[in-house]
């Protein structure tokens, strides 16, 4: 199974000539998740060859344009393309009136689909959506208005029973699922045989974590740790660290340590600020930090 | 004087990986008008270099999503700029609740500058804007809600007196204001002097005429009549009449028709559906009936 991840806009809330606002594409076990929806998602995705049809569920991070103001455009099109589907959006909700959902102005574009606002909260960490594959975590994030973090992470697998150990030791059917459930095996000759040695290694659930946007903290920790990758806003480097608490964002350091103790696999940074026509310098801050760093460009995909 | 047209989008209703939904930027004697502001035109302004705080006045056609869903991320980043002077927005009235003016939802991204909605009227002509220099005239279209195009014409300058025709015949001051006003001169010796032999020829005044989206409908000629620059949407070919006619748009033959009976220098044709991946078709379907047409292509400038 492949896990991939588009980078759709990795500017922060001006977009540039060449960064669009945020927006990123995960494929998951063939659904495709779009995370956060900046203007012109939906040319991103036309560029890059990613199905409009295909997206079913939207994670909008928070209720600043830059996060949404793809929707409309999207939902249109959508719209235009004949869906019938509904099309779930996770966001917070006064997302239903920014629409202008809540009110019959516009009945030359009335939709062909239902859209459901799956609110989000902002006290604790939910589950917001599972399917047989994956679950989605909304984590509260510390920005100038409610916003969260998303974990995607597979579910743990059923764990499989290796045959040449059932042949081996000639366990009955009776013992299987408490062997499955993690159990050792006592032979009839009262040899003690470790669980490991009689199922698969589970394989590893893969793990994508979106933080966006944030000020430092340490509290995403517990629910990033292990992913494969991390997205951590970097809106600022290190020199620029008092406009960062002020604006409820993050530098690049800053999103390296939590990559760091997180033990991430890769970390992507992105969200920069408009003022940076050259981001080698963030890139260079993280990686001092966490060397497996890279920056966000729109377009860019990561397999994992 | 140099007067200059920039496409920003040149697509219908769904935008394509090259083209994006409608957007036109029109400079006349150091103005920048935006006309239409379909979803990513503040990208386009950036990536054509044309500065968006130079923008003081948009003109919207009509209210579908294509022409105006660049707005919300215009307005927020001209306010992320540090706008403060009013914006002018010329439009029909519901734009004020679809961009959600009329409440206060979004205390979060308030403006920091006024935006004023100046109504469009979609029953007669009218001027809806003027300055020393130019004026703006709204026409009505015939689509499927209330649309209308624009025409930019400057306005006639003061015509002046020729010099050496005063010393010549010797013209006394108190008749130079009817000679301005069109008077032939009668000297004193009887001989009558034609008024264009004392006045210097009026320089001819540029006119560009935008006409999106539209029914092919000849109303419009007396007002698009010996324009620079016509510019009219040209959704189907000749092939898709039956489909222009059900959703009020035009094939590129009609909009050559209209070029030709309005005598224009130039025709533009644009506003392209996705489903054309190759215009040329468009373009020799019009160029057999009007030769001086040209396709609207993203990033495109004219000169006039």
């Amino acid at each position: 199974v492949s896990f991939s991840l588009t980078i759709l806009g990795s500017s922060s809330a001006l977009p540039t000539s060449q960064r669009f606002t945020s927006a990123h594409a995960l494929t998951m076990h063939g659904h495709s998740y779009l995370i956060d929806c900046g203007e012109g998602s939906q040319i991103r995705l036309r560029q890059l060859g990613i199905s409009l049809r295909r997206i079913n569920h939207i994670f909008i991070s928070h209720l600043h344009g830059d996060h949404y103001y793809g929707l409309y455009g999207l939902i249109t099109s959508l719209n235009l393309l004949g869906r019938k589907n509904d099309l779930n959006i996770y966001a917070f909700p006064e997302l239903y009136q920014l629409l202008n959902l809540d009110r019959d102005i516009f009945p030359h574009e009335k939709l062909d689909y239902n859209i459901n606002i799956i609110p989000l909260n902002n006290e604790s960490p939910q589950i917001i959506y599972e399917n047989k594959n994956i679950e989605v975590l909304s984590i509260p994030l510390r920005h100038r208005i409610p916003c969260c973090g998303f974990v995607f992470a597979e579910k743990e697998k059923p764990r499989k029973m290796l045959k040449e150990a059932i042949l081996k030791y000639n366990i009955p059917i009776a013992c299987i699922k408490g062997i499955k459930d993690g159990n050792d095996y006592i032979c009839n000759d009262g040899r003690l045989i470790s669980n490991n040695l009689l199922i698969e290694s589970a394989p590893p659930q893969k793990k994508y974590a979106y933080i966006n946007d944030t000020l430092y903290t340490k509290s995403v920790i517990p629910y990033v740790k292990y992913a494969n990758i991390l997205y951590h806003e970097a809106t600022f480097d290190e020199k620029m660290i008092a406009r960062a608490r002020q604006t409820c964002h993050s530098t690049a350091k800053q999103a390296a340590i939590i990559a760091k103790e997180s033990e991430v696999e890769k970390l992507i940074i992105g969200h920069f600020s408009a003022r940076y026509k050259e981001l080698q310098p963030l890139l260079n801050e993280a990686r001092e930090i966490f060397p497996e760093t890279y920056l966000a460009e729109d377009g860019l995909n990561f397999n994992f």
